[in-house]
């Protein structure tokens, strides 16, 4: 098993490995970006010479990376072979691991979807070794499903809710699911014995915004927030491209920000944390404060009957309901602006069960943002997100995507 | 005039001037990390081949970055000349535009001063054009009084109290200096005709944050967060060793995070700012409701004469003023903690008037900090900034010299 290698040795020196290291990738993101071409177009679009067009395809087609196939005839000059991705061969998977289920999906190089499976089951019950045992039966479904070797497998990227040192691959504290220093890749690897896969580990909300990023509604934009909606709430800040972490990963817990009604008392232990007011947990306690039948707490319920249950009676217009929604929403537009004013997002995304009930927080949430953003009107856009809670496997697929792409050579000669 | 810069287009082939440029820059940094040494003992150290460093250093002294001087006995092996910076020809000089000051500072690339200066002067009320003249007058008189002409500044780095487009070189708006759209780069070179000085301008948080990394109390803390306290407040955020500036240069536009009391009315019209709480105006208002002398309203008074006022007051105790700063100190930590948990920042340096007043703002900060920080205890330093109000100056040389030493092929062969 090999960690991967999440950033490149500051300080090393450049050598004609680094140019090809570049230049191949430079031709991978023009080809994901741009669609098969002949070499003759690729040099032109890219500033590269044939020469080294040609140089270039033929390592990546030896690294199964991009294949040659039909002949383009719509150019001018010669009739040459179109070069495009290799759809055929590697496979990148996302794993998801959370509190009360386990996901994963299959990607190939375009990021398309090979496979995708859900598992309910309560992991925080079980503990780290038997989660992770169950969260390998599920990867190891996912790569039958989706019709592949382990030897295909290049990247398995995992998704947990929690910090994590990524150096290590660990997963330093997951505090729903109360895993603590879990060596997660190692741990996964020993049973799935996938012979070249690289392993990382990341946090569910950076790896929301890394799907939101390839494949959401904004795709494309490189300064987004990702709020994530759950039991608590969760940032992934991509700023310039790239990921915000912080010193020790802990950059976007966003969930105990003192901006809360200041008596409000959180699982933490502080006042006034923003969670207290934007989680599940608080919108579930406002909106049904009888549970959802005599007799049955609500807390006993999954996210998923939680959420049922308040959209069914949003629905029908309890009163109750919709005050806890506008309540929720406003909040959500607080904290939205102080991130908003903070890091001066191109746009705020909310996924999660935010997402899953849009059509009632959307007015408090926009008329907040409106009312406390300084930059100009429309300088940040809030927008609802479209993966659901999917997002952070997609993005866990992504990474590893991006990985292979930023540097091709990790992909081994076929 | 040849605008700087900031960073390389993405998505450009690398070739043979790609390597040579990032090993330039390696050469460069590692000898101004490490000191002088010979080319054995450097290639030693970076990495690079024994020829490879030869043909940099070459390179390096046609440009006059590097100089070969005193023969190094001390090595093993054939003794050889020791390479060094060149500190004796390329200047870069940081120059801060603010709302009732300028000031500036020459610096060799070791980032040594040469000269400083500062201006009281009352740049908001003499508008864009005189204000611009007077800035070049003093930028003038600092190269003179470093003894150096015209052709060896290579930059000019500009610091401004406000919202900058980068690229353009253009000060979007000031609020405070009631300055909008103003093309600073063109109308000071216009005025200076430095012939070789690439201009760049930034906002004053963010180079005072590049200054605390430069030369501040935590050097090299590449996850830092600067708060300068001034008529408002402001943050400069470096995350790995980059500025965060966000989509429209407005991350760090932490004054009107709406953390404050809700009853408060900003100047910006909304509620509950921090700014209306931690900004220098609030502190006046506060510690001194009648103002200094019976007749005198301290708001007339500059900001040094408003902080000696506070300063001598606390100093022999006066109650109100002591709960005014209290009260400051209290609101700087709950904001600081919003920013901590949201950027997990090493360590957060207070500068400024916080820096000025912080015997009595301490307490208060460090306690709300400690209750408020979700990282585990130490895990984000609070430092008070050891530069006062030239920070930014200072900043901006720096900014000048990262620039000439990531791309030391920006300075002509002599």
């Amino acid at each position: 098993m090999r960690t991967a290698g999440v950033r490149p040795a500051p300080d090393t020196p450049a050598d004609q490995a680094t140019v090809r290291r570049l230049n191949l990738g430079l031709l991978m993101r023009s080809l994901l970006a741009g669609g098969p071409r002949s070499r003759a177009r690729l040099a032109q679009d890219t500033g590269l010479t044939k020469a080294t067009v040609s140089a270039l395809v033929t390592e990546l087609a030896a690294r199964r990376m991009v294949t040659e196939g039909a002949v383009d005839r719509g150019g001018v000059g010669r009739p040459g072979r179109m070069v495009e991705v290799d759809t055929s061969v590697v496979r990148c998977v996302g794993l998801e691991v959370n509190v009360d289920h386990a996901q994963g999906v299959v990607a190939d190089l375009t990021g398309r979807i090979l496979a995708r499976r859900r598992l309910a089951i309560p992991l925080a019950d079980l503990g780290p070794a038997l989660g992770i045992a169950r969260a390998a039966e599920l990867a190891g479904a996912l790569i039958r499903d989706a019709g592949c070797d382990p030897e295909q497998i290049e990247t398995l990227f995992l998704s947990v809710p929690g910090m994590i040192d990524q150096d290590a691959g660990i997963l330093s504290y997951a505090p729903n699911l109360h895993w603590r220093q879990v060596d997660m890749a190692h741990a996964l690897m020993g049973r799935l014995r996938w012979p070249r896969a690289r392993v990382a580990v990341d946090n569910d909300a950076n790896l929301g915004a890394m799907a939101e990023y390839a494949i959401g509604a904004s795709a494309g934009s490189n300064n987004l927030l990702y709020l994530v909606g759950e039991i608590g709430v969760g940032a992934g800040v991509m700023l310039d491209g790239t990921i915000v972490r912080g010193r020790m990963g802990y950059a976007g817990e966003v969930g105990h920000i003192p901006i809360g009604p200041p008596d409000t008392v959180c699982g933490c232990g502080r006042r006034g944390c923003w969670e207290t007011v934007v989680g599940l947990a608080a919108l579930v306690r406002n909106a049904m404060p009888g549970g959802v039948t005599a007799g049955e707490a609500l807390p006993r319920l999954d996210m998923a009957q939680q959420l049922g249950a308040i959209r069914e009676r949003a629905g029908r217009g309890d009163p109750v309901v919709l005050a806890a929604l506008a309540d929720v929403g406003r909040w959500i537009g607080i904290g939205a602006s102080v991130l908003a004013n903070v890091l001066d997002p191109e746009v705020i995304i909310l996924g999660g069960y935010f997402a899953e009930l849009q059509e009632w927080l959307r007015p408090a949430v926009t008329a907040e943002m409106a009312a406390r953003v300084v930059a100009e009107p429309q300088a940040c856009r809030l927008e609802f997100s479209l993966l659901g809670f999917e997002a952070p496997a997609i993005g866990a697929a992504h990474a590893g995507i991006d990985l292979l792409v930023g540097d091709p050579s990790l992909v081994a000669v076929a």
